[in-house]
């Protein structure tokens, strides 16, 4: 019979080094036996389309990333297995004292990101620049999907109070992420109780159909409850007839809790149209002298129903979003990848027939251009150092069609966004509370004109190449057309 | 400056007291302080539609809930934080000894199942059996999703072979699930190392534009990997011209392996239009005398694209598949659900306008009905025992139209899906490796007629309700109906 000691403890941060595609470790061993592991290389994390058909990405899961990046190693374990699997032992020597050394140079955790811009730059060996690849994809992708997704909601939602439900329907542990990914992007607190144990994040919750189907009546059931959280009883009022019987009896509950010296916190609607039970419901209760009490709604909520919602002036306090927001339903993945853009000390271009896929070569660093009144005018990816201590001046070229679509970039502040956050094994970034990260990108996103962060066809924010860096990449190109 | 070792262990088996929302927790504390939480109770969990408009669903994730079972305490560190949030001492001093005994039946992992009828049945006390609602969802819900998702891409996947390589666009750690899922849908490896090490998959990958380009020509790159790989070398050969450069320099370095004695494993495609470009590739191969280097192709594929494909006749021999297998994203959630169902030996109902949505009352069994040719004609959902050591007779009735919709259920073969897999603390059910798991769907989906197999508009499987268990329904609603 297997016990609990046969199981396997499936944590990624368990098993670091194996936290990864297969192909990270060929590859490796392949630069090793060609004698070029220790070649310089860039890679550039960068994605490809809003997600969404929205107009901006929430950068988030830099602080995992960072931890993954200062743990990784590899145990007597995980060499065993990758020798079991077919790579040498001698190259797998070399691998048991390996350390993570390059420079990774990020934004902000929380910084507001758009298409094609490099993110995330990491330089060093190529074979420790080009392992990580898959980890960084999988966890830069996913906590900023969510970010952004729940971004949308708070948007919408006006001063309502907004609570991640979702963990039951989230994709496996990836439940973990998407409520942080949450708060960053503006959610006030989550359902999910290791997330908040472990990114201090508030928790939150209300009770189940299961407890009122516990007791014979729903009266008892609110009752009992209110007994065991005389001070923060939300409950749960569509078990049986949400109009007829449940805001009756939490009524009736609310009053006795009153003369008892205790208040209702809230209700919760969760099922049939929010709208018209949530209007109904708060006449009822202010009829009742329960001004105070908050009314919650759940059941397949979305950055569209809620915005609804409140254009309907349905008076609900809190939302409660689940599977749309944990699994960013619409667009489940973030199409963020990372591609080698220089090689000992060269430019190196991925040709594609489309020429918004050819990647962008060189190491280069992106400046934020803001206006005078402080709102972002376009990103211009140059050189790095290209305008170091000055301003951009000249024109920024658009990747796709650079003479046809191209503007002046005189005139305004130029922040780089690029700056490091590890070197040589260490972190150069103090670890950001997610409260800090909330507000980072609560304060980016203001900065942004609201034509790029509304829902029907967002204005495209500019993100252009400078003239040294365009005709980099037009040298580049050359070099390989003509070898073919 | 952090380090390592304030980075938080974010595992969920770390802390699996924690893994859960926090109304699971505030409910328990209601049943202890209300002197129930001993009261025996039983939930069902189910869900209430297929995903992508299919036939059928493939039940997965048991392994894991039943590891996260075993596992299930609290710790001091654990028992602090519930405490700081707002939980009460008293509450949390009966939950250090905490042990999960309820008895959980379920089917074998890897078994056809359909909406409704229950799935997994945990039967114990209130407080033990609601506490693991959130995991067991979590974990159910997902892994089931990918491998119903794995499995439509092997049906039309003829004797290719399908890898999944979606870790970089996985939601977060669920990469890990997802792999799983996969080869129990039917996948025959995995890019994703951890998933392999910890639930013994094939692992398997190629190599990353990266390498060809850090190489200053396509040539050179192809040569060194073969050099490192002389057995196992699959060329990507879509970096600057697939059919000018690419293929014509994979088919160059595999005479010269041929030379050196060894061969050629194959060569993927990554973009363009795979019917066309693979047909090209294998004619210049065959022209080459190469008939054994195999094509892979990957970018963006899923069932339709396959199926798209083979009905081209593409001779692609390998599908890598990533996004849309490991978020399954045309629908990224399965909407599994966990009802209470009895109560202190009551039945219980919760009520909804939407007569679907109305669970079934009681401790439940379903019997799988089989054909004389071992096709299966539909579940029987019953009360426990109803049918033991008999064939079912009678008629069963469609939960929402039963008067308009039964039919008969005499004649054919009946067996019970609900095993018990856990009783006491102690697994019942012997671990099954993913392979016995992976044949095991092999066999059942082989035993459910095509035509709900089907993607377009499948013939929707008959899962009834037995006499008795209606007329238990019929009782329980009008119970609560002339309460109200």
């Amino acid at each position: 019979m297997a016990t609990i000691d046969d199981a396997p403890e499936d944590s990624p941060r368990s098993h670091p080094g194996l936290y990864t595609d297969l192909y990270e470790l060929t590859m490796a061993q392949g630069y090793w036996s060609e004698g070029r592991d220790d070649s310089p290389a860039t890679f550039d994390y960068f994605f490809r389309s809003n997600p969404f058909d929205g107009g901006y990405v929430i950068f988030a899961g830099l602080e995992r990333l960072l931890d993954y990046l200062e743990g990784l190693s590899f145990g007597a374990e995980e060499l065993e297995y990758l020798s079991d699997i077919g790579l040498s032992a001698d190259f797998l020597e070399s691998f048991a004292d390996f350390e993570f050394t390059a420079e990774v140079c990020a934004p902000q955790p929380g910084e507001v990101i758009f298409p094609l811009e490099p993110v995330v730059r990491v330089h060093g060996s190529i074979l420790e620049a080009q392992l990580i690849e898959t980890a960084l994809l999988n966890l830069l992708n996913f906590e900023s999907l969510v970010a952004t997704k729940a971004s949308r909601m708070r948007q919408v939602a006006g001063d309502s109070k907004l609570i991640d439900f979702g963990l039951r329907r989230a994709q496996g542990y990836g439940g973990l992420q998407a409520s942080r990914g949450a708060v960053i992007g503006g959610f006030d607190a989550t359902s999910n109780c290791l997330a908040a144990f472990l990114d201090d994040l508030e928790a939150s919750g209300t009770q189940a159909h299961s407890w009122i189907q516990s007791y014979d009546s729903e009266l008892e059931a609110f009752r009992a409850y209110a007994r065991t959280f005389p001070d923060s009883t939300i409950l749960l009022v569509d078990t049986y007839d949400t109009l007829d019987s449940g805001v009756p009896n939490a009524i009736k509950v609310a009053k006795e809790m009153e003369a008892e010296g205790h208040r209702l916190k809230g209700i919760r609607l969760d099922s049939g149209d929010l709208a018209y039970l949530s209007k109904k419901a708060r006449t009822m209760l202010d009829d009742a002298g329960l001004e105070y009490v908050k009314i919650a709604a759940s059941n397949q909520l979305d950055e569209h129903v809620i915005r609804s919602l409140r254009a309907q002036e349905a008076p609900i306090d809190v939302f409660g979003v689940g599977t749309q927001l944990v699994t960013a339903n619409d667009d489940p993945a973030l199409d963020g990848v990372y591609k080698l853009s220089s090689f000992d000390g060269e430019h190196r271009i991925k040709l594609s027939e489309n020429p918004e896929k050819i990647n962008f070569p060189g190491l280069k660093q992106v400046w934020r251009l803001t206006d005078d009144n402080g709102q972002f005018y376009g990103d211009i990816v140059g050189l790095d150092g290209e305008f170091d201590g000055q301003s951009p001046t000249g024109r920024m070229y658009d990747p796709a069609h650079p003479t046809a679509r191209n503007v002046s970039v005189d005139g305004y502040d130029a922040e780089p966004l690029l700056k490091p956050v590890m070197r040589d094994g260490a972190r150069l970034l103090d670890r950001r509370t997610t409260q800090e990260i909330t507000a980072y990108a609560r304060e980016r996103l203001a900065g942004l004109p609201a034509e790029h962060r509304r829902f029907e066809n967002p204005h495209i924010y500019k993100v252009g190449l400078s003239e040294r860096l365009l005709r980099a990449r037009d040298e580049a190109m050359s070099a390989h057309q003509s070898d073919a």
